[in-house]
C-alpha cells in the first residue's frame, strides 16, 4: 500500500480544512463573540498537521481501489476529528462525543443533531456547522481533485470511493475538469438559493446558512423550530432546492450544454420525480383533515422533498401524523435521492435497478433460456453493476440490522431504535419517536452515539470505504510492512 | 402451458386434502362434537371438486418450471380455501376472512391466529389446525410426489416450487424415493415426540396436537397461553424439537446411513446451532433479572428455538422483555431455519452466503483480480446460486416494505406493522406490541389481513411461485390460449 500518499491526502484534506475553519472565524469576528479564538486555534492546529502529513510527499502517486478507500475513509474521519474540536474545547457542545456527533452529522449531511437549543449556539458555531453540510455534499475529495493534480487512474479511484451512486460516470474525460464543473453547479444553484432566500425577507446569515444546508442536503438549522416559523414562500423555495439538490449533477450538466432532450430523459430523475409526486399525494391525503387544503399541501411537499433529499429539516412534528404519512416517509429515507447528487439513502438509481432485477427473475421462470438484460437509463446493464448492486443492498441490510441490535443495548422503543439508525445511515437527520423533529440524539447513551457516527460516515461513503478499514487484509498489509 | 396437468395437480390435492378432512370428523365422533358434520360436508366437496379436476387427464405431462409454479401457487390458494371452509360454515370463526386466515396461517406453518379463545374452540377444529401445520411443514405437494408418478423433469418442477431454500437437493436420484425418504423421517421424528410429551404426563389429544405443530413449526396450540402452563419438562422437549425440525432434513438422511462425519460437518447446521446458542445467551443475560436463572434459561431457550425454527409457540410475554431481547428475537425471525426443514425465514445457508458475499466484496476491493469463488459445505457456490440468493433478497425486501406499507393504511404503530409483517412473511405467528404473544390478529381490518394471507403463502412458497401469478406473462399467455 502507498502509505505515503495516503497521508498526502488525509494531509491535503486537513490543509484545506484548517482554511474553512476561518470562515467561523470570520462570522466571530463580525458578530464579536469570543468563541472565534478556538476556531482560529483549531485552524492554526489543523494547517500544522495538514503540513506535517503533506511533507511525507510521496514518490510515486500510483493508487490502486483499496488505497483510494482507505484515504477516503481516513479523510472522513480526521475531517469529523477537527470539525467537533472548536465545539468541543469551546465548551458549546461540552461533550467530547457529542462535538464529534455533531461534527459528523455535519460533514456526511445527516443534520442528527445533539443540541436541545440551536438557537443558544454562537452565530460562528452555527455557521460551522451549516458549512460542514456544504463541505460534506459535493465531497472534499472531490474538492481535492478539482485543485491538485494527480496522475493517471489515481483521482478516478479517490472519486470512485466518494462519490454517491452505483456507478461514477465522469461528465468529461478528465476527472479534474469533471470535479471542477461540478463545483461550478454547485456554487451556482447555492447562490441562487441565497439570493431567492434573501429575496424572501430572510435576513442574510440566515439564508446563507439555509442554502448551505440545503445544497449538501444536511438539515442543521438556525432556529430550534427548524423551517417552522419562516413564511410559506420561504419554505417553497426551500423544497424545491431541497428537491433540486437531491437531482443527478448530470442532469445540471447536460442542461447547462443545451441537452435538454437527454436530460429530461434521464430515467433516474424521472423516477425521482415521479416518487416524490405520488408521495406527495398520498402523504397530503393522509394529513389534509390536521391542517387542510393549502397547509396540508405544504407541509407534505416540505417534508416528502426534506426526506427523500435526505436533508431532514423540518416544518411540521411529523411523528404526530397518522401512520400511512409516516411509513411513506421512513420508506423514503431509505430511497433517498439519486446518484450524483449531494443526497444519501440507498439512492433511485439502485432502487430501480434493483426492482427491475426482481421483474427480471420473474420472467426468467417463464422464458428461462431469455437472456435479455436489465436496461436503465436507455442502456443495458452490465452483470457487474447489477451484482455490485446487489451486494450494496445486501451490505447495508447487514450494517442496518447490526446497527439496530447495538443501538437496542440503550433500551429504547424499536421504532426509535429503527429510526434512529434509518435516519443516520441514510443521513436523513430526523427519524420518529424519541428521534422525532421535535427532539434530538443527545438522550442516547455514548456508545450508541458512536454506532450512529460510524453508521453516518458509512452511510456517506456507500459503506465499503468504510468497512475496508476493519478488513483483516488491509491489517496484515500494514503488519508485514511493519516487520 | 400446461393447463391439464396444472388443474390434475391442484385436483389432486383438493383429493389428499378431502381424505385428511377425514381426521377432524373422527375427532369430532370421539368427542361427540356437532361440528364434525360439517368437516364431513367439506370434506365431501373437497374430493367432488378434486375429482372433477383430475378427471381432466392430461394428454402429456411434459411440465416446466412456470407450470410447477403456478400449479403450487394455484394448490395452496386452493388447500387454504377448502382448509378454512369448515372453520367458517360451522360457525367456529364466524368471519370468512377470519377462517381464511387461519387455514392460511394453518397451512403456511405461521401460527399467527385470530381467535381470542382457542379454548373455546371445538377439539375437531384443535386436532384441523394442528393438522394443517403438519401437512404444510414438509408441504402437500412432496407428499403427492411421493405417492403420485410423474414423468421425468416434472416432478422436480413441482419440488423445486414448493421446497424452501437456495437450491433443491435430492437425497437420491429419483425425486419420488427423496419424498419419500424425507416423510419417513418427518412422520418418525413427530411419533417420537408424541411419545416423549406422554411420557411427560401430557394427555394424548394435546401431545398429538403440539407434536404436528412442532413438526410442521406451526405454533397453534390447544390452550390460550400456548405452552406457558406445562411443566418445564414439556417446555423443553418441545424446545428440543422446535430446533429439530429446523434443522435441515439431510442431515437425518445423512445420521441415518451413518454418515456421521459428513452430517456433523454441515455448516448451515452449525452455523444454525451457533446462532441459536449465541441468542439464548444474550436474551437470558437480558431477562435473567426478572426470572432468575433456571426459568430465565428456560424461556431464553425456548423462544429463541420457537422464535428462530419459526414455530412461534411462547412460554412467556417476550413482547414485555427488555429491547435487546426483542430485538434479537425480531432479527431472528428473519434469519429463520435450515433450507430443507420444515421452518421459515430467510434460511441460514442464504443469510450465510450473503455475508460470505460482503465479505468477498471488500477482498475484491483489496485484491481486484482475484477470482475465488465463495465457499459453502465445502463446495464453491456457483454464480447462479449467488445471483439467485442476492434477489432473493431483494425481492424480499420489497415485498416486505410493500406489505408495510399497506398494512399502515389500517392506523397501529410501526412496531405493529413491521413485526405482523415480518411474523408472517416468515411464517412465524407472534410479534410485538399489537401482535404480541398475549394478543391476536384478530383486531386487524379485512384489507390488512388479505395482505398478511397473501404475505404468509409468499413466504411458505419462497414468493416467486405466488408473484408468478402477478406477472403479466403469464396472463398474456392465458389471454392468447382463450382467442
Amino acid at each position: 500500500m502507498n502509505y505515503a500518499m495516503i497521508a498526502y491526502i488525509v494531509g491535503a484534506v486537513l490543509r484545506i480544512e484548517g482554511v474553512l475553519l476561518l470562515g467561523p472565524c470570520a462570522a466571530a469576528l463580525y458578530f464579536s463573540e469570543n468563541v472565534g479564538w478556538y476556531y482560529l486555534c483549531v485552524a492554526a492546529f489543523c494547517e500544522l498537521c495538514g503540513w506535517l502529513l503533506v511533507m511525507l510527499r510521496p514518490k510515486d502517486q500510483v493508487f490502486y481501489l483499496k488505497e483510494g478507500c482507505v484515504a477516503t475513509a481516513l479523510s472522513w474521519l480526521a475531517l469529523s476529528f477537527f470539525g467537533g474540536l472548536p465545539m468541543y474545547i469551546s465548551g458549546q457542545i461540552p461533550h467530547f462525543i457529542d462535538a464529534m456527533f455533531e461534527s459528523a452529522s455535519g460533514f456526511t449531511t445527516t443534520g442528527a443533531t445533539v443540541c436541545q437549543s440551536v438557537e443558544a449556539l454562537a452565530k460562528a458555531t452555527l455557521l460551522w456547522r451549516s458549512m460542514t453540510h456544504w463541505i460534506g455534499g459535493m465531497g472534499i475529495l472531490v474538492f481535492l481533485l478539482a485543485i491538485v493534480p494527480l496522475s493517471g487512474g489515481s483521482n478516478m479511484n479517490i472519486m470512485r470511493a466518494e462519490s454517491p451512486g452505483p456507478s461514477v460516470g465522469k461528465l468529461v474525460p478528465k476527472v479534474r475538469h469533471t470535479a471542477r464543473i461540478l463545483y461550478v453547479i454547485y456554487i451556482g444553484l447555492t447562490l441562487l438559493e441565497i439570493i431567492l432566500l434573501i429575496a424572501g425577507g430572510m435576513s442574510l446569515f440566515d439564508s446563507v446558512n439555509h442554502s448551505m444546508a440545503t445544497a449538501g442536503t444536511g438539515g442543521f438549522g438556525v432556529r430550534n423550530d427548524s423551517i417552522a416559523s419562516y413564511t410559506p414562500y420561504l419554505q417553497w423555495v426551500i423544497t424545491v432546492f431541497m428537491i433540486v439538490f437531491g437531482v443527478n449533477f448530470n442532469f445540471y450538466y447536460l442542461i447547462l450544454f443545451r441537452q435538454f432532450r437527454k436530460a429530461l430523459g434521464m430515467e433516474e430523475v424521472r423516477n425521482f420525480i415521479l416518487i416524490i409526486l405520488a408521495s406527495i399525494f398520498f402523504v397530503f391525503l393522509s394529513i389534509r383533515s390536521i391542517y387542510g387544503v393549502s397547509d396540508g399541501l405544504r407541509h407534505a411537499a416540505f417534508q416528502v422533498g426534506s426526506i427523500i433529499s435526505t436533508t431532514g429539516f423540518t416544518t411540521a412534528d411529523f411523528d404526530a401524523w397518522p401512520q400511512v404519512a409516516r411509513t411513506i416517509l421512513v420508506l423514503l429515507m431509505f430511497i433517498g435521492s439519486c446518484a450524483g447528487s449531494t443526497g444519501g439513502g440507498l439512492k433511485v438509481s439502485r432502487v430501480t435497478i434493483a426492482a427491475k432485477t426482481v421483474k427480471k427473475e420473474l420472467t426468467a421462470y417463464l422464458h428461462p433460456k431469455s437472456i435479455k438484460k436489465i436496461r436503465f437509463e436507455g442502456k443495458p446493464v452490465e452483470h457487474e453493476v447489477v451484482r455490485s448492486i446487489n451486494v450494496y443492498f445486501i451490505t447495508f441490510l447487514l450494517l442496518f440490522t447490526g446497527s439496530v441490535l447495538l443501538v437496542s443495548i440503550n433500551g429504547y422503543d424499536l421504532e426509535t431504535n429503527l429510526t434512529a439508525v434509518a435516519a443516520t445511515i441514510n443521513n436523513v437527520g430526523p427519524g420518529l419517536a424519541k428521534v422525532g423533529p421535535t427532539v434530538n440524539f443527545g438522550h442516547f447513551s455514548i456508545f450508541t452515539k458512536c454506532v450512529l457516527i460510524f453508521d453516518m460516515i458509512a452511510g456517506r461513503l456507500e459503506l465499503f470505504p468504510l468497512l475496508m478499514l476493519f478488513h483483516p487484509g488491509i491489517w496484515k498489509e500494514v503488519c508485514r510492512r511493519r516487520k
